[in-house]
């Protein structure tokens, strides 16, 4: 493969796709199994164990879906409404507005609780519109990764399942680097991707459902609009039987097997702890280059730091200075999205890199190229 | 990686996966790029690139869909479907069948013209099915990989354009094995899959609209329904802008890209001369076993042969059969699907997989248990 020997070796600390453990790399090289074959289905059992210590969860229905993480969100989606339910949302970026285009195209009634980008949502906003509109859904964003906002999604659950509604969260970029906890939070569906904290290449995105959100599924009254997402023909093959549904992604699963391995071999304690003291490293490395945090420390994200740009960035432009950081140094950093696009960079420290020899690499280049 | 060390080598002669070229396993295992780095986006136009070869199509968005073959047949239906839209789908297997659950779930009213299972749809049948219902969009499957039969597409697609009607061709198991011509049959709207004669892992699906398609779709009254596939959004990342969508699966475009470029330096033709010459060979090894083709020579796909099984198979159980070719040999071969589940086997010569020595081997396991 003469084109991908010389390809450049990227420090990759934008919003992901992280860079993925070598063991996980030398996994996805390993020769195919079929997607039926007993040895390949151990290995799959295992995963969907991993995934479900790594989701805080006992639920059976927890699986790597055969897509990406938008993939993932609409597959929550789109199984728990139908035509006509009433879905509440909290949007503070990109990821909540795109729940509810997802939410909407299946035909809901969306009504949005809005938070200014930066900040996470109103508990008691989202609650009381909870007990004011009633909805049959309530969804939010863990982890926003188009803010770097934390959102403690505890007391909104609860107030959900008390008025009798189903909660949906977006794990993307919180799995494995902060703690999911869906059983101790009652949330009904979940999603992430494979390329934030799990170190892993984008392509597979984790899922959990609920016993009573199956029970959901199975009692609707229209069948689920999407055949390649609906989770009770899904559970045919992930749920045990495994009866053929589609062909599941052989290398990627194998590259997520070792990937959880070496999570698990860390532990995830451990793992937050890295996230929590990497972060903290960036930020204080930050501060003498005039960079300073958007988001306020109890609600950061600690593998997703988006900073407002100092003087010294917007004046030579911020989308050449990023370009710089890549042709020179071979070190991606996010741009800003949506609201934020121009305004702030996202730095991710995700997975394998949550490490200290990470934050001084960028300080360095970003020394050379600001000094 | 001590447990994937170990996994034992199969020769996968199913309906797919089949064994992946080593360069293609190798490029995987490459170090990520970020999906907007700009030596990443210029592999992707190299893949799009390929891919249009492979379709025979000059279409320009013709691209790598996150996600696997069955995602591809949603992607083509979804976006062309509009709720109500008169849909006629030629069924002669489960993957036609699959795609009437799909549009029907679209909220396309369904009219099927079936055929018996091993048999192609007639024709006639077809054109005179289109000219009586006048549908929206007219359906069918190149190359059935439940049964192993393949179909002309090109005459009852000239009549679909007649009457006005949009067609799409499912290509899963035909590309890159079989030549495919979709501007020359007036295609709007293809996809496949990787990993049958493509030889890559499974987990994306190459798709193809034509511009008339994508007009279609950007003039809809109503939204597609699922934000995932929307061609009209995938087209600011797939359609040249390369504006954020959802994070590109790398390392499988990576596997994508070489096995494109293996596909290249062999070329098209040699390609499809050799599946065609390893299907006669393994049809005339089989039948001293008693094995017999299920599909007449002129409809036979050559790289998926659906036999009929000899007495010496069903005595033994054709389960118990195929897992000693699994435990004892390390052969993989297909089950029956659908109607033909317990009648026939599915022997797939895909690929890397389409050479005497595969077809060899298989004929020495089965002499060893059936003998």
């Amino acid at each position: 493969m003469p084109e991908a020997r010389i390809l450049p070796r990227r420090l990759l600390l934008g919003p992901g796709p992280s860079n993925v453990h070598p063991r996980v790399l030398e996994a996805m090289a390993q020769p195919l199994l079929g997607h039926l074959d007993p040895i390949f289905l151990a290995i799959l059992d295992e995963v969907q164990d991993r995934l479900r210590d790594a989701f805080g969860t006992q639920n059976a229905f927890t699986w790597p879906l055969s897509a990406t993480g938008s993939a993932g969100m609409e597959a929550c989606l789109v199984n728990l409404l139908e035509r006509g339910d009433r879905a509440l949302i909290g949007v503070s970026g990109v990821f909540g507005r795109r729940m509810v285009d997802v939410a909407e195209r299946a035909g809901a009634e969306v009504v949005c609780v809005e938070a200014e980008w930066g900040r996470p949502l109103d508990e008691a906003e989202m609650i009381s519109a909870i007990e004011r509109e009633r909805p049959a859904l309530v969804a939010l964003v863990h982890a926003e990764t188009s803010t770097g906002v934390r959102q403690d999604p505890a007391a909104i659950a609860a107030s959900a399942h008390a008025a009798g509604a189903f909660v949906v969260l977006d794990c993307v970029t919180s799995l494995c680097g902060i703690p999911v906890e869906l059983d101790a939070w009652g949330i009904d569906a979940a999603y992430s991707g494979t390329q934030k904290c799990l170190s892993c290449p984008p392509g597979l995105a984790p899922v959990s459902f609920s016993d009573r959100a199956i029970e959901r599924v199975r009692g609707r009254v229209t069948p689920v609009q999407s055949w390649f997402l609906d989770v009770s023909l899904l559970a045919n093959y992930y749920g045990g039987e495994r009866v053929y549904h589609h062909t599941a992604p052989i290398s990627a699963i194998y590259g997520l097997a070792e990937g959880l391995r070496v999570v698990a071999e860390e532990g995830l304690e451990k793992r937050y702890h890295r996230h929590a003291s990497t972060a903290r490293e960036l930020i204080a490395g930050l501060a003498p280059l005039g960079f300073e945090p958007l988001v306020e420390a109890e609600h950061r994200l600690p593998m997703l730091t988006t900073v407002r740009l100092p003087d010294s960035v917007t004046e030579r432009g911020e989308a050449k200075v990023r370009r710089a950081l890549l042709d020179r140094h071979d070190i991606e950093v996010g741009a800003g999205l949506g609201a934020l696009a121009g305004q702030v960079w996202r730095i991710g420290l995700m997975g394998e890199n949550a490490r200290s020899e990470c934050v001084d690499r960028l300080l360095e280049a970003l020394r050379a190229e600001l000094g």
